[in-house]
């Protein structure tokens, strides 16, 4: 057993991929909230929040999608706005021995929050 | 049920608080890392760090505590620094129903990384 | 002259007091965006926004108002939500030799769009 | 006049890319420290940084440089970091009517800071 495996030998690998994914997904809500984004930076936003966040331990891949409507209809002199929560729908796939999770971050209306979920664990 | 215990319906209460203490401690490292901090202004750093990520989905008590010894031995013309993972020391308790969990963050030499673990779940 | 002074020999005291304060207006922003913040948590987060920012370079007081009125009708399950540039009014006094600027942000409805400008320069 | 310009009009034309430089300059400091990160990534974040704050008001190419000599030495199970102030380079040109800027953020050695000021203004 390797030190980092010391630090989770209290729970199961079901556990550590569910503890992982959702590490991801919080700290990747908290970090790019605020970024400017238009319609043109959109993609390349996506996809460096992609990659970043896959860096992370556990972590496969990442899909990140930014809502275009919102971005369609900006209205300001600056034609950008800042990154809410509520404009992001994210998957996050984390693994970890023989289990693996999928964690989804979606704006859900009936709550009026952007929630965080786990839309599978096997 | 109401709607939000149906997203959770497909894991355990011993996942959520382990879900739930996971994002939050995710989200509180990305939202504060980089933050201007000295010796003057740490305490209030870290009280307002605990009571904003209290505030998350099934979270309870939340400690933090900031290295006052990378303070002391600030070595610039200004007399703070830029918050990094290395000076934390954080407990988030996170309960649901019969079951909680107390997530650790803390700078691990050996592992030259500031590790997310669970410290107890029960 | 000092070696900082060098960095600066090619600004007015005036135009200083601009860019420092603008920077951190800037900073604070994009460090605050996001914090959970509930009427019970703001005033922990005002004051530790104030302390934290004030240590930067050339900066004095600064006074920041989060909006209760928003934080009054919160909807959801959670009673608290991610803190919005909309919801800011920030003061920053910057000092300069015997320069002065009062930077301030504030959400203006005409121009939908949260505007730093001077208030003050003197 | 349009209302904009009314929020400026008790500062100079130069005054205003200075300003609005170094709005920009904090911003992206405080966005985008503490981003996870590695060599695989380090370009898809150093565009996105610049797509995202080139956003901005007034300002035109932004140039981001990311140290690729720390990230070649890290030293950790997880092969990647959390982005540092001291990690990055970054030109920021803003342009208002006749005016432009040219905002930097370096790390100097003999201040132990990474040093905002102004590299050009004309």
């Amino acid at each position: 057993m390797n030190l980092e495996e010391k630090y989770f030998k209290n729970i199961s690998n079901r556990e550590r991929v569910i503890f992982e994914g959702a590490i991801t997904m919080g700290a990747l809500f908290h970090q790019f909230i605020g970024t400017p984004v238009s319609i043109k930076s959109v993609e390349s936003l996506e996809r460096s929040i992609e990659s970043a966040m896959s860096l992370q331990p556990c972590i496969g891949n990442v899909e990140v999608k930014i809502d275009r409507d919102v971005l369609d209809e900006i209205d300001n002199e600056y034609d950008y706005i800042s990154l809410t929560g509520e404009m992001l729908d994210v998957k996050i796939m984390s693994n970890y021995s023989d289990k693996r999770a999928i964690i989804r971050l979606k704006y859900i209306k009936e709550l009026n929050y952007p929630l965080m979920y786990i839309e599978d664990v096997y």
